[in-house]
């Protein structure tokens, strides 16, 4: 069989990690290819990795991929095999839709999103995804949901808790911690937008068997974990609880993302006045502005952050349940290095563990491992495969269990 | 003679104070003339006339005060005697002109801003105002600069502590402190644009001589005053602290700013966010904004926190000085009630200190008392007769000296 050709959609920090990584293990694919709106940003990330060594030949395109037909006719052109999405969470159903009609696998690291719409209501997945359950099986392609990390290996750890731990699980906690520092005044991680728009909405978790609903803030818990230490994080909204709670509808499902106090002043200053909104004003002078878009354009671009981070981040699933009727809990999880992800592929480590999974994902589709030709989330396919295999691409996973912390 | 008609210039919230004021005191004037850019908001302002019971015609009038020819003509046009400039601060210089122009008197209560620049070097009255002077003796028209409140009253307190109490003044330390609540989580109590460009430059004060420069929330020092008590308030840039200067070089001239903390941390983050910038920035989709301006449009209108207004506001000038070689000092204050200043003029009570001021300079004029025929500043014209008629108006001045606390 024929490798398959890989086409990248999006050109920011997540695509330039996902790039480098498939650049790397270029030898598990045909031809690689890399497309965005703007092509300029896609020529950029094919510049950083002739800068890293890498000769093979990245070809980039120019893609609206709000435009299915573009998403379509761009696949058949390049004959391509797997589409990793690390665009805008806006451009979900449309890069689904062209790969359900060329035929190509598909794989995101994000839910998808409706830009005039902040934190829908759940179940989230069922909102846009689910819905195209059918139409996947029926091209006989292979779509992987939220590949990244949280979402993505988070949720293997909860399968990799399930598959090895217990038969029955009681409660699955997601923590994010960024330990890391950026030195500037403030910045986010991750597009500004994206990012503020994840906590501007009420937060949903899974307990007691149902949906639960909290004021963003509001759940705040310390906890101490491997090399970052003790942490404040807030329980807050994230796509994974979703798909995590149908699989394990009898557990508590909660995510926690770990905040400093600067950050929640910044971002509790922002919202009271109204400049998260993503609904337009009208200035004085007549000027229609989503305030959201003018605070992403005056906060520093992400990416520009990597040179200057230091620290590590730690995130994990504290998952407790019962084997044979006899309780325990397993903490599975993974720290990453700022400074390391740049040196190694020129980005900060919050998109370095987002953007190499999807590749992991891509090459066990190419393995034929996870080529299951239907539409999942991460937790639905084995873990064990996909957690050595990012242990060898970067991301070591570890586990704090009853015999203490070890590799996996 | 005939009585001079009047012609306000703006329709905020400091305009509809100065409207009232100007019906309630009808007697003194000609016709009462109202122009605006938007003659919808002069026409608001003359129901509000109506509504307290007001029968004489207020007339609207659109104007472009920006367009010196179009002030020129309409002062002609309707033959006003006097113009009360309470617009934006950005009209001084082409309202002015309008009057040297057509003869009319001329009265703002701000100093001229270019609307590209923020927080100018000192001298400030002479970047623009004071270069006018001779044309304005020329014409043989009385121009009476920054005559609100601060500046304007606090120039006149400065004038009566010289007039009244010392031969040779040390220091003069004016404190501007607004102990009221709007209620609001956050709310400027004008313009914010102007509001917050009066802080994101450098703070100058006139000390020893020579322009000193701070940042702004720097010097902070806690004020004791009465009604309002304990208030920390900071070292800020200020009209007047230029005016003053030139005519008591040897006094050190301060202005100080009371402010909450919540205050200083949503400006804090705003400002370092880059989110008070005067100057455009691109959003990801094209659009030039201002980020001022879009602040400005989240943020409540000033008008509108009127009906919910309560507390009271302390300004007065702390005065240092000597007498015949033997030292003293003496506090010249106003204390202001919120919810007054909205049971008689509808506006809450930072724009009724502000608005009633010019009025009472109109009325000096149309008497003769201050119709000097020259440019000025208030600390160069007699304050007695001012700070007598602001009593009769509701704006009355109190004095703490050796003999204790007492009306003037």
């Amino acid at each position: 069989m024929a490798k398959k050709n890989v086409l990248i959609i999006g050109a920011g920090g997540v695509a330039q990690v996902s790039a480098h990584k498939l650049a790397q293990w270029a030898a598990e694919f045909g031809d690689l290819h890399i497309a965005s709106r703007t092509v300029a940003k896609a020529d950029a990330i094919i510049d950083s990795l002739r800068e890293k060594g890498h000769q093979m030949p990245f070809t980039s395109h120019a893609l609206d991929a709000m435009d299915s037909d573009a998403v379509e006719a761009l696949i058949r052109k390049l004959e391509a095999g797997i589409v990793v999405n690390v665009g805008s969470a806006f451009i979900n159903m449309t890069v689904l839709e062209g790969c359900i009609r060329a035929g190509a696998a598909y794989i995101d690291t994000a839910i998808h999103e409706d830009p005039a719409k902040i934190c829908e209501t759940p179940p989230w997945y069922a909102n846009y995804e689910w819905k195209r359950r059918e139409d996947v099986e029926k091209a006989g392609i292979t779509a992987i949901l939220g590949a990244g990390f949280d979402p993505g290996v988070v949720n293997a750890y909860a399968r990799f808790a399930e598959d090895e731990y217990f038969d029955r699980i009681d409660s699955i906690d997601i923590v994010d911690i960024n330990a890391g520092s950026h030195g500037r005044w403030f910045a986010t991680n991750f597009d500004p937008e994206i990012n503020f728009r994840e906590f501007t909405g009420t937060v949903y978790s899974w307990q007691g068997g149902a949906w639960k609903e909290n004021a963003m803030f509001e759940i705040g818990r310390e906890w101490d974990l491997p090399v970052v230490g003790k942490r404040t994080a807030y329980l807050s909204g994230h796509d994974e609880v979703h798909s995590l709670a149908a699989r394990y509808p009898d557990a508590d499902v909660r995510f926690w993302m770990g905040f400093g106090d600067h950050y929640i002043n910044v971002f509790t200053v922002l919202k009271n006045l109204g400049l998260l909104s993503e609904q337009p004003v009208t200035t004085a002078e007549g000027l229609e502005v989503v305030p959201l878009k003018l605070v992403k354009a005056v906060l520093p671009d992400p990416a520009s952050l990597a040179p200057d981070y230091e620290g590590k981040t730690c995130i994990g699933d504290l998952v407790k349940g019962s084997l044979d009727g006899k309780p325990g809990e397993v903490f599975v999880y993974n720290v990453a290095d700022h400074k390391e992800a740049f040196t190694e592929v020129g980005s900060q480590g919050i998109s370095y563990t987002a953007g190499v999974p999807p590749v992991a994902a891509a090459i066990l589709i190419a393995r034929g491992v996870w080529d299951v030709k239907k539409m999942v989330n991460v937790e639905e396919l084995p873990a064990r495969p996909f957690l050595e295999l990012l242990g060898e691409m970067g991301l070591p996973t570890r586990v704090i269990d009853a015999t203490g912390d070890h590799p996996i």
